[in-house]
């Protein structure tokens, strides 16, 4: 982002610690990305005081945002409709709510799109409104994460800029302030060719990376920062499997990565140190704290007895990690500090 | 379970919380199954010493185990391997292990087959070792929940029954102790015709059921009882959907229902008071705090304005509350208790 000439402000609702978050700022400007209020709670008691809450705002949410900036918080808030503007332009609360206006880029999950008469109606009431004032437009290119490839990725990434930099020109043009324009995903960060008339990208996942990153062109195996630790604790040759006991809450149930690598599975299956794959091996079917890993080479039954530890690759760091109360730091074959994490919402 | 004489021992891997393992034992004798140690040591906490883990033991875990018992559990261990019964057999620790033989009754998960030599070869170490103690065995009929419908069921039940009590009478040909014939799931629990020679049932998921036992014909809908509030924070009309704060983490990825009900993607979308679903709405896709909801008449948009709240019945009950703290218990629209969760491992 730096060489770039933009602002990085990681959405931390991949990581969600404190230790992570020092080091995806060290060296930018300190702002970051939240996914829950809970979340911006914790980083503000952490030291974060620059925060986007980068979900629509619902009205019901404001005595909280409130509080949180009341407390000390840059919170800026997001909205893609009439009706959560108009909320939180007359909420009566201590303080004035910062808030961007979602744009949809393409990914066609929320947000208006830049060319609506719902942009600037929107606007017009958070720029005018006491309770509100108006910083500028954000947009999430969440389809790069159903791209195969680089230039599928390298087409979301200039659809996201566009969108976003021709809603920022609209409001200009209408004589409403626009400091802000933000954008970004994991996949259009790493691979996005132009950041004209960006100010700042919000990746999250790059963090960590996971192997539907991987499977995308995103990132290199050596990037892989997450895994989990399993304990082979069946084998069952009459079925051709072995079993461990990483199932769907230490997993997760996203497969994201089939999408592109059918042999994703729930997740490849590695040797503890090396992280390298131990013969093909994946989880192939998961119940709640059982991972299945099929096996052709009785060898395998040696080589992984009862008792072994395997590590896997998930499909999904962020969705895998929520069901962690904490990160065991790995240098080597050393657990050398635990990072704590906040969930929940 | 009464009416066919067995002994019920639920399994908590599905709620995890105290208040609800009190509900679930009254009028019963206090036995339960858990699913990790965490909840073996919580629910021992909470008064429950007559638990069975029932996942199979892991060496390395064997310390944590024989500290739970010491601290006054009957902690009743699980095995399918020689190598496993060995390692709990020739352990030096302070407690003798109670140990139970999985047997695979064509789940094809763990277990040995019913008729397999390591059966007798497994029951002979733990039943002739200084650490542990022969108690019988187990089995769960986890190909029930992959049944569509009642008959499906039944013979899944039947499958169940007849692998657990042959297992149970080759070792008592064989002159070794079985006092304990364990079998069961919800669905066999709830629609199996013979339980001769079960000593006890362990379902699970009947505490809250879901989606997806209801897709099976295993509850009715009036039976559901555990579903996740949503707040609808966005209208987008250009896309045909509205989208609420229920995302991958608060519904999890469990899709589970879809195998017979196409439309239940990731939850129905309820009304917050009846429960009744409205409009057929369900949620079609999520991210991590997006819930997208396709909405094809457009009255749905009235109905259901920003901020408004719903219900969502999730497919998979265990799965979906793993990423709560706790419960809000609601009569009517009343929210009169607050149960705490076990999480973690």
């Amino acid at each position: 982002m730096k060489q770039h000439g933009v602002a990085l402000r990681p959405h931390l609702k991949s990581a969600k610690s404190d230790q992570v978050a020092r080091l995806a700022t060290a060296g930018h400007n300190g702002g970051v990305t939240v996914s829950t209020l809970a979340e911006a709670e914790y980083f503000l008691r952490h030291g974060f005081d620059d925060i986007i809450y980068a979900v629509c705002m619902a009205p019901g949410k404001l005595p909280d945002a409130d509080a949180l900036i009341s407390a000390g918080a840059d919170l800026k808030l997001l909205v893609d409709s009439v009706e959560a503007a108009s909320a939180i332009g007359s909420y009566e609360g201590a303080d004035t709510f910062r808030v961007l206006i979602e744009v949809d880029s393409g990914d066609a999950r929320t947000g208006v799109l830049p060319g609506s008469p719902e942009l600037l109606e929107i606007a017009k009431i958070l720029h005018e409104s006491p309770g509100s004032e108006l910083l500028g437009v954000l947009t999430h290119g969440g389809h790069s994460y159903v791209a195969s490839n680089i230039p599928e990725i390298q087409k979301v990434a200039q659809q996201e800029r566009e969108a976003v930099v021709t809603a920022a020109q609209k409001l200009r043009d209408a004589g409403l302030p626009c400091p802000m324009v933000s954008a970004g995903s994991t996949p259009t960060a790493v691979h996005g060719e132009s950041f004209e008339g960006i100010t700042e990208m919000r990746p999250g996942v790059y963090v960590f990376f996971d192997l539907d990153q991987l499977s995308r062109q995103v990132c290199t195996r050596e990037e892989l920062a997450l895994s989990v630790l399993g304990t082979v604790i069946s084998h069952n040759r009459h079925a051709g499997q072995i079993v461990t006991d990483t199932g769907a809450l230490a997993l997760s149930k996203d497969i994201s990565a089939n999408a592109n690598w059918p042999q994703a599975g729930y997740g490849e299956v590695c040797d503890v140190l090396t992280l390298e794959q131990i013969d093909n091996l994946y989880v192939a079917s998961v119940s709640q704290e059982h991972g299945v890993i099929p096996v052709s080479d009785p060898d395998i039954y040696e080589q992984l007895p009862i008792g072994s530890k395997v590590r896997i690759l998930p499909n999904h760091a962020c969705i895998t990690a929520a069901a962690y109360t904490h990160y065991e730091v790995v240098e080597g074959n050393q657990v050398v500090d635990r990072w704590e994490r906040v969930n929940g919402w």
